[in-house]
């Protein structure tokens, strides 16, 4: 019996949250009428963004960890999977939060919703490549509920509480996700999936995962620019993000070669640190006014990202036992920081008259908006050295929080690899035993066989 | 010189059939004035969503059907092949059915007429679907030509004279394309040619196809919306796809776990019945009011896909001796025939005042609008009925004589897998016989290494 | 010393370039405001076409490269790195070439800068397609400097001076890479990389490949289209690269079977001539008024394009030793000059009546408009005529001293494969040898292992 439980544990947790979700929904969810509200028209602008970010979430981040040969179509479908789980849950959590909601006892979802449900994925699929390869689907399956839950939370004091400006929401995306992923590594298994891969020749893998790294380079603009609403932010924020990822790639090329004793290119530097430049300019990617200001973001966060690669990884992994599977802490984590940093530098420091009446819609509690607010240039560098210190402590007490809740026995883990073969459980194992078509094939054709043979004799 | 006839004729027959359109084109065809015409403006809106489309279908199905190792490039390019040849000859016959051509001798072609190219391109990949590996290069474009002919006649009778409501193109495309090949397949060949593989290896295959799988997966919103005119519907019917994809993904892996013994995901679930919530939802996606109502129809959805790839397919196989490759019967066959069902079930019971004014764009047929209609909720249900068992029948006979006809000795056939080896005929076997650039390459190499020689001697 | 010097040469290349442009950004380049100035609302329908050439320049030109086996990830990556350089570099000196920058002392950019900046890169990455697998990055680095240069310089005298219609950009982008690179190869490194590959089975980089062609050939009219202005003319662009895509693909296909003896396809044909329509509609794309004159262009240049894979090109190998990595003059170069004469044609034959009002747009110095010209039918043709010379004439001398420039010695070189194997040295050889993730954990593996060990004892 427990052996049965067990190994329909994740179809068990599947269908019970996939039944609330439907629940959920038929009481407390309604369409927004697009003739009705006055808001903007949502598909001149805001559809187009929404499939670019579409795109990055389910085809970029899945090919960006397909690099590891065994856990090639893993990474891919694993993705998928949390993915379509995140974005119904966080399209009813972001609901339950809002104004309408408490008013009306009801929410509605339009365009705008579905951005944010699919930046919440981002947050999920950043953890997921600390982790890729060292928990089962039911263990990522409970992962994705407890860091969404606490994401949305904490995004929603930050956005809504704070009246911090997270443009590109580096800090609550990227930042969260890879300190929380991280947390989580730290009391979860520690095992090192690089170690089990016998062979060293990925040529075909690493295509793949130029396939990932790629598709995010090119919509990366598009990602930090979703949200934006008058039309200049978001201007500056796609022009700014475009320039810093120009930037941060050349100088990754630079350093890569430069840390190798024989300037070899570093193909996980090639494949990461030239997103670093985007992440790096999110938080204030509606900010900057000036093109050099993003270029020069583009080469710090570049640096910092190979370097984290090439000495940070290495020592975190010996020192701390930290194992990082897909380097996210170079990608996202570092660059979060540095992000948020910006942030609070180019709040501090711009005049806030350049922006001319669309001030208010990226600091909304500056002083003499509509929000009555009180806030000058330090106390909003203030409120963003908040915002980042409340992501980070958020974010690693409750990775770690969720590490220890995913080594309960309970759960199916996935197998020791020092245990000797024969102990091998296969359903906890699922998240590299795929059935193949060929070998479900291949069964229907000994099946067919032997019933041939049996019409014979 | 029946042997020169029959090696050369693909490419006779793509020389009559270009031949035949240049000329149509000449004398029939013009192109819409965006600035004259009273259209709405189609860049804003349109072209993105179009774009969105035209990726689906030349990378997206593409890539679908690369999963078969042998058959990898062969069904890429045919794919491009076919499509490029529908787009033109879809383009000329909508035309010839249009008022202005019968007014004025000839017709105009936009952006709509784009999209509504590529939604024909979608009708013949999905019949390729069932039968790839099996038909021959000239096979296949005499099966694009007979299918695209009967398609269009066919849509053209559902959409502008029984006045059904299909947004997402349920009916037409996807219940068309599977039923049409299924039948062809019946009397067609009759070989499987996963039987022909010999390795069950085929991670970077599977890698392949899911870049297929999540292209549609992120842009079948777009397909759904695509022909919706009013903003709302618009609207709706990608709100009401984005949803049922979610719901149906997390439906396919609690069952894909769910039905096997060990509870291992099986691939070709992952790959293709994560898709079946935006067919499912296809036919009334503009229509759907509700979330759940959404949400549930994706959960129903996976449910139909996953059984009928579990249970039904080979069930077909081993009584029926119907080859499905693809597994398309699961993906576009069932979840198109549960979308013409759930088309007449909102038909039926939906309070057609929720709609406003718009509710003539969605049903133009209902009573007190400007086509002086008089249908009412059940006699538009049986309308939807009736569209959904024309689409059955015709796409079924006309699956059927299309088979009979490729039958005929006189095209060239796939060899027979059980003849000798030596009887192989290279020309018949033009899909998997492609000469790459390295063949060509070392060809040439030879040439001028005899040639180098030659000079020395 | 001279070897540290060479082994950092790209490093320190890479670095004096990226703080010049990070000097020159600071000094010169201010962001457009779109709320300030009368320009069209950018993005509404600019942004969502600038997306789609920017994933055509960094997935789609990246994989068309991805062929070679051993120079897969070579060619996605020295691709991306070369991109990151061109969007910088190409901004700063149209900058320096606009009125504003000589009237201000400064210039400013906003979205049509970046559709411009992204058709640099394309420039480039054509003529990378001819040398592919024969530069190191330091040279390929210096190549994208001078031709860049001479690239936009070409482009402002055909467009600024000469008022030539190049809606496509096929003249200065498809036709000035192309013949830039067949120059520099010339008098460059005469080495064909093919050669260098053992192996012939190279069923996965075909089908990487195949994502780059299908991305150029979803994309092309995007490309076309992005740069045309009043609404018509973009409508024209758009439908006549469409048409003529299509019909270009039938046509490959069907003459690559009629130039093979035993009637198979050949993969390169596939992967190249399919997209030689968009290439050749390119400079009449917004010109063409009747859609058979389109899918006649289509027909045209895939024959031409065939012909030029099946004997042109062999050809050029042998009796003058220009070796083309990628087919490029196939695909760029030929199509390239019939798209000019396809101009030529178009503006001698035209009734410019038929344009209405937006006819000074297609060709500003038409005689009666806002610049006063004085342009007819025969002279405005003569003005396409001497564009075509220019960028043809520029375009050979320039590659031709590239090539000269990049032979010096001074330059790291790709080792000579016909040296002793011991005499390689592996840091001029870096853009085959990537350091991989998994070298990289095997190191870090084993520096770990001694550690432990080092512990125990």
């Amino acid at each position: 019996m427990t052996s049965v439980l067990q190994r329909r544990q994740f179809s068990l947790m599947a269908a019970f949250f996939q039944t609330l979700f439907l629940i959920l929904f038929s009481v407390f969810c309604r369409y927004t009428d697009p003739l009705e509200e006055s808001r903007r028209v949502y598909s001149g602008t805001d559809y187009p963004l929404f499939q670019d970010v579409h795109l990055m979430i389910f085809v970029g981040f899945g090919f960006l960890m397909a690099f590891l040969k065994r856990y090639g179509f893993s990474a891919v479908s694993v993705n998928l999977l949390l993915s379509a789980f995140v974005i119904q849950y966080a399209i009813l959590l972001r609901g339950f939060l809002t104004k309408r909601f408490h008013d009306t006892g009801y929410f509605t979802i339009g365009i705008p919703e579905m951005v944010a449900a699919d930046s919440s994925c981002a947050v999920v699929l950043i953890t997921m490549g600390v982790l890729l390869g060292r928990l089962t689907p039911s263990q990522f399956l409970l992962l994705s509920f407890f860091e969404t839950s606490l994401a949305v939370c904490v995004e929603h004091v930050v956005f809504n509480i704070l009246h911090v400006n997270d443009s590109g929401r580096s800090l609550c995306v990227h930042t969260f996700g890879a300190y929380f992923g991280l947390a989580a590594a730290v009391v979860g298994t520690k095992k090192n999936v690089m170690e089990m891969d016998e062979q060293g020749g990925i040529h075909h893998s690493d295509l793949f995962s130029m396939i990932g790294t790629l598709l995010l380079w090119v919509f990366f603009p598009s990602f930090n620019a979703s949200v934006q609403e008058p039309e200049d932010a978001r201007h500056r924020a796609i022009m700014n993000t475009y320039l810093a990822m120009a930037s941060a790639t050349v100088t990754t090329f630079l350093f890569s070669s430069m840390v190798d004793k024989l300037a070899r290119f570093n193909m996980i530097h090639i494949q990461s640190s030239t997103l670093s430049g985007g992440v790096a300019i999110g938080c204030a990617a509606n900010v900057i006014l000036l093109p050099f200001h993003a270029v020069s973001v583009g080469v710090i966060a570049s640096i910092f990202s190979v370097f984290g690669h090439a000495w940070l990884s290495p020592k975190m992994e010996r020192r701390f036992h930290i194992f990082d599977t897909c380097g996210v802490h170079n990608l996202h984590g570092l660059p979060g920081i540095l992000s948020g940093i910006i942030g609070i530098f180019f709040a501090w420091f711009y005049d806030a008259e350049s922006y001319g009446k669309t001030l208010y819609h990226i600091y909304p509690y500056w002083k003499g908006g509509p929000m009555n607010g009180d806030r000058e240039n330090q106390s909003q560098a203030l409120y963003q050295l908040a915002g980042l210190t409340i992501v980070l402590s958020c974010s690693i007490c409750g990775g770690l929080l969720t590490g220890l809740i995913l080594r309960i026995k309970m759960w199916n883990q996935v197998d020791d690899p020092n245990l000797p073969h024969g102990e091998t459980n296969y359903y906890a194992h699922a998240d590299v035993s795929y059935l193949s078509k060929y070998r479900h094939a291949q069964e229907e054709q000994q099946l067919r066989e032997r019933e041939r043979l049996h019409e014979i004799y």
